[in-house]
């Protein structure tokens, strides 16, 4: 996403520079400092995390404790468009503790009796623009976050069915609309506690960054194994499918400015000074220019799915607030994503105008019952950033975990070497399964996450 | 849907009454004024509109002329809720005329030229609250809006793709930017004009009924077969579905308060002066009181799709901008839609607090490709108001369908037979096919559109 977003923001308006012609294919490794996340006692780690003075040191979201860890495999690859790489990830056991909500107390007994009451599996893969702070901080803060709203709501996600009071505290009056309580589910309270997590860690990053001067924003695509439960959660352009025998499933949907269209021009609709005159909340099929003043046009506003056709006005000449499309359009003419972490201080270039109050970090969050699948050895979810997806439709990656598990079943390593094998189809490789040599020029980051143990391990406490 | 917007509306807060007990089943058609739009010649028309001094008399979308019509079958009937039914239909051949977008010329030239350059079909339901005047406003002004919108945009509909400027003129600019063009469809802009028409007649009946000093509103459910398309444009909580032989697919969603929770929090979080301080945007699992406060309590924000948990203050004690679930959902204790026509000038009871705003006329519209369809001779859409749909289940219509349609192939009224037969289903008779004998006390409005005439009929110009 990056690339084109600094395309994009230094020649606003202009054709795109070539492509770079893909890397000889003599050299089956060329990239800079790629770094496998193998599990094999590792220990769960920050992938790539480069050594900047303001960059904290890797931590673990099992609370700085090495835990067995082999249950995700990554591989990714920095496409030299920057010295540091904007893609990062992180992964690790997620420990869940008791803890009463923000009782001082509980803070004093987590001391005293440490050890995890729930535990899970957390993969996070983070796609950085405007440099990599923000990715950075959130592969090193978003499972704080997580673990905290998790455990904050941890007492009514191990009971039946969540507990309308946390405390128990029970109330039955006589009339009926005070009793009738409506059915909330655990899996409603991981939801919660994902969307919060996203939420608390934008606003970690929007103060650090401040407090360093840095600048930023970056995509977040998590996925949580617990309970017997895949929850993934999403804020930006980067996706995750289930790959199994006889079926792909999308597990995410993307967040771009044109996707989000709607939301972003409603928000511009309802605060029109958001836009400070200078761009326009319309949508048009192209650009207008002068001698477009007087014609009818096709047009689109904030509550229209469909296309009108209205007569041109001087101000709809103005720069238009989503303009471009597919890979191209871009929210205010800078942003290619609608919604992530940071990206606080991010103003149209020469104006003031603010990104942020358009950008939502709330993510979407999808649940696969994983414990209500007939688990197949070979069924994996893939998560990767848009530089895969750029290339590779869900298909053509479905193709290639198929036609690679099988063969390499003795293989301890058979799932990073199916992340690197998925990352080496974009690199213009024609001789491949997808056999049709198309090229990516993006970071790209893949994490290969195989099911089948996951149900096995996960979910108890 | 008028029965409870009845119910809440009187006896706020309070349990509902007791069900009618069921009809006894001696009497085969015990219900007021049933009316059937059967086809054979008896051209276009609005069902069972009541001779009140300000209903409009019933007229043609085909302005006014008789033609010939057998494409859609409808039953009505009444539940004897009130007087006049709340329920409105009409259905229509509809015929586009050339009309140039605003153009005083045009006009002319329609009264010159006045044949159809393209026709097509239409199919409506309207279910009104308080009162049926917004419904018999909707049901003769609808089609007319719809028919103008389509006018001004037909031009463009019979492109093999839309042009972006209506005239034809042209821009070639030498800047990339100013040339390249999203691809728009035919098929949206016929969208848009059903996005349009819906908002223009929410307007005409805000006018009548300001006018007149009526009040009331209705939900919206519109079927037009139009170039081997189906549109389905739906405001409210009525419900279009496909039948096949071996499918059943929804072509429209229900919009109340518990589906547009989100958005309508999200406007009281944006405009709180709307809810007046009388209300409280949180949504809890229950309606709160005094021993709850200082719990920690379940809570959902509009922003939140999972559930979390809140210390209660005393602002969270107000009552529930949106209350109940299920079909007992209530709009700031009022409304069980959030989106329809009408509404300009209800407000909660004994306060100033607007509904309208918390209201969409909107509708969402979904579009079944017929012509990409291996039509058989039983593929029906059957639309119908929320009564039959609190009764039955999309796969018991449609079981109902499939057992009907084939033992009654001779019969020229079977369709609308089918349509009595569904509705019969609804009145607690255990010995029909869905054999569990539930009863609906609501007006119930059922169109049975058998498609395959409808794929050689329609979508010439």
């Amino acid at each position: 996403m990056s690339a084109g977003w600094f395309r994009r923001r230094f020649l606003p308006g202009g054709p795109l520079p070539a492509p770079r012609p893909p890397r000889p294919r003599a050299s089956p490794v060329p990239y800079r400092r790629p770094r496998f996340l193998r599990g094999s006692g590792s220990g769960p780690g920050t992938a790539d995390a480069p050594r900047r003075p303001d960059a904290r040191p890797v931590r673990s979201p099992a609370r700085g404790r090495a835990l067995p860890w082999n249950a995700g495999y990554a591989e990714i690859i920095n496409a030299e468009k920057s010295e540091f790489n904007e893609d990062q990830a992180a992964c690790g056991q997620l420990c869940i503790g008791r803890c009463e909500f923000g009782a001082e107390e509980d803070r004093e007994w987590l001391t005293l009796c440490p050890e995890e009451f729930l535990t899970g599996h957390y993969w996070a893969l983070f796609d950085g623009h405007g440099g990599p702070a923000a990715a950075i901080l959130a592969a090193n803060t978003l499972h704080s976050c997580l673990r905290r709203q998790l455990e904050a709501v941890v007492e009514g996600m191990v009971a039946t069915r969540p507990p309308m009071h946390l405390s128990g505290h029970c109330v039955c009056p006589s009339d009926p609309q005070f009793v009738e309580e409506k059915g909330i589910r655990a899996e409603d309270l991981v939801i919660g506690a994902l969307e919060s997590a996203f939420q608390e860690c934008d606003e970690v990053i929007g103060r650090e960054l401040e407090a360093s001067g840095q600048v930023g924003g970056c995509t977040a695509l998590v996925a949580v194994s617990l309970q017997g439960k895949l929850y993934v959660a999403n804020a930006g352009d980067s996706r995750a499918i289930l790959v199994r025998k006889d079926e792909v499933r999308p597990l995410s949907s993307e967040f771009t400015p044109e996707t989000e269209r709607q939301r972003i021009q409603q928000l511009a609709f309802v605060y029109p000074e958001l836009l400070a005159g200078e761009f326009t909340r319309l949508e048009f099929p192209r650009r207008l220019k002068g001698d477009d003043l007087g014609q009818k046009v096709l047009f689109r506003d904030h509550h229209m799915r469909g296309w009108s056709y209205k007569c041109v006005e001087k101000s709809d000449l103005k720069y238009p607030l989503i303009h471009g499309q597919g890979r191209q359009a871009r929210l205010l003419g800078t942003l290619a994503v609608s919604r992530g972490l940071g990206d606080h201080q991010l103003r149209v270039l020469d104006t003031n105008i603010q990104l942020k109050p358009f950008l939502l970090s709330v993510p979407q969050v999808t649940v696969l019952d994983v414990d209500q699948l007939e688990l197949q050895e070979e069924d994996v979810v893939v998560m990767a950033t848009d530089g895969l997806w750029d290339v590779l439709s869900n298909e053509q990656v479905a193709r290639l975990v198929r036609s690679f598990l099988p063969g390499n079943r003795e293989d301890p390593h058979r799932f990073s070497e199916l992340a690197q094998t998925l990352i080496h189809s974009t690199q213009g490789k024609d001789d491949g399964p997808t056999g049709d040599g198309q090229v990516s020029y993006d970071d790209i980051s893949v994490f290969v996450i195989p099911l089948h143990s996951q149900g096995q391990r996960s979910g108890g406490h």
